[in-house]
């Protein structure tokens, strides 16, 4: 059995894209296999289990992975994980992987190939909601896949939105408003937020926005008429109804499952898209076990482990 | 972050099995998270995942198990366990434990808590139905709870049967019949049979049963019509509708859900139990993550660990 850490350092996110993009290709057409997502409730936070099974790229496995807010005063992350390799012939354990900064960037890739497909222009200009982690992963990704012109960046403390516009490299970056944010090709939200910080009115026609941040039921960061007016695309249903940025919409009946547009899955595998350039398109990303195991095939083949006996 | 192996070696069986012990009180009180275990599906067999928190004992995590039936002919044990130990207050992966020999020994310990709560006398004869890991586990663990006398041991493989009589330490151990087996005060039965092998004939009145074997959906070991005569105690409802004992009487409507008499939680906290002398008991055992995490704590306390770097 062996160890992987510090795996995340020097992956080629390109090949994390391609291999995030097979997972979710699989899943459009009904060949993987992935449970809901199992919560657990703890004091201070919660745990979550992703277990499946993803014959195409021959990986198998769980990732475990928590949610503690309280955790930054403690000097730690707020998510940590790790993921469990089965080896598929006998279920062996084959791996374990520190998957903290992998999350980030299998969280990423999905807003990456969200993009690929969903952007109304190869060159664009990026509007950031929240400067944490996530976004920074996103606009890494998102990199890969098209040119991002100029950020414009917002966070409900201005003191992070001028650290980010400094700590970009190579890019233009602006911190602003949240309403001249909105004003962008593709907009990315990656906040906790259990109230909507998007309104409507602020999005104009062909915008793709990569809605991150809802993860667990009560979170949401878009104001509901801003999913009405838009096709709304869905990386597992059943996991976005329960967690994802409709999940809050769809208690209040201001939003149905009927009216999602379809996955990210379909999406790639050519079943469905955008259809004019003027359509609004969003993409509710919850985090996918899948996702998980197509960055932690890319982890194991390139990085260095640490062998643990097992009998 | 820590990685425990070998943590069964030496462990004080009398101590794992007052640690299941409280678990099953737990959970008798409905204090533990436990969603149900959950089973994905490979090519050669399957494997499961088994979040759980008990907030008494101080523990969270989750076990992983496999169940591929070929693997001794590839020098590998059926069954692979792997568990994931969370700390509480932070989420942060705190140990890893190769849980193969600890899953032996927590189902046998919770054999034995059945034992310490049902079996009709204090000093038995013990008939065993299936020579494998299992029961061996159920004759260490019971033995510490009640007075093993003498030991009628049946396989489907007599040369099993015979190994196992032999290498039996310091009981009397006999080969036998089934029919002659199933004629005792506890009997035990650790097969992965398909079929019903004890028959409702060959069972007195007063015996305890520990029904071990069935942890899957289409797996019986019991005759139906025993079940119907006897007091039938589940470690969890919900799993052994799924995968126990009942499942396929239930499935075939020849048992139902309202005739389980209770849960091992409930009888330990004095709510259910054996009533009469003659009843005939049957505890219907799939396996509970609440076991798994017990354990851990022990093995934890006293196993030597492999520090792991996790940033």
């Amino acid at each position: 059995m062996k160890y992987y850490t510090g795996t995340e350092k020097g992956l080629n996110l390109k090949e994390v894209n391609r291999a995030v993009e097979q997972a979710f290709a699989d899943h459009g057409k009904d060949l993987v296999q992935m449970p809901p997502k199992i919560y657990v409730t703890l004091p201070q936070g919660d745990f979550r289990t992703m277990p499946a099974y993803l014959p195409s790229l021959g990986i198998a496995g769980v990732k475990i992975v928590n949610v503690h807010p309280d955790n930054p005063a403690r000097g730690l992350p707020t998510v940590m994980a790790l993921t469990v390799i089965l080896d598929i012939p006998t279920g062996k354990p084959e791996a374990i992987i520190n998957a903290t900064h992998l999350t980030d960037l299998r969280t990423g890739a999905a807003g990456a190939v969200a993009c690929k497909y969903l952007s109304p222009k190869k060159e664009v200009v990026l509007g950031l909601v929240g400067t944490g982690r996530q976004a920074q992963a996103q606009v890494a990704a998102i990199g890969q896949e098209i040119t991002i012109n100029e950020i414009l960046v917002w966070s409900r403390n201005p003191v992070h939105a001028e650290r980010f516009s400094t700590d970009i490299q190579g890019i233009q970056c602006h911190s602003t408003s949240i309403e001249r944010v909105c004003d962008c090709d593709v907009l990315v939200t990656t906040t906790p937020s259990k109230t909507p910080l998007v309104m409507s009115g602020w999005v104009h026609e062909g915008t793709h926005i990569n809605a991150i941040g809802a993860d667990a039921p009560g979170k949401e960061e878009l104001e509901p008429a801003l999913l009405s007016r838009a096709s709304v695309f869905v990386d597992d249903m059943a996991q976005a109804v329960h967690s994802g940025e409709i999940n809050v919409p769809i208690q209040k009946g201001l939003f149905s499952k009927e009216k999602v547009a379809g996955t990210l899955g379909e999406i790639i595998i050519g079943k469905k898209g955008r259809k004019r350039q003027s359509e609004i398109t969003i993409f509710d990303s919850t985090g996918l076990a899948i996702q998980d195991l197509a960055i932690a095939k890319i982890a194991m083949m390139h990085g260095t482990a640490i062998v643990l006996p097992f009998a």
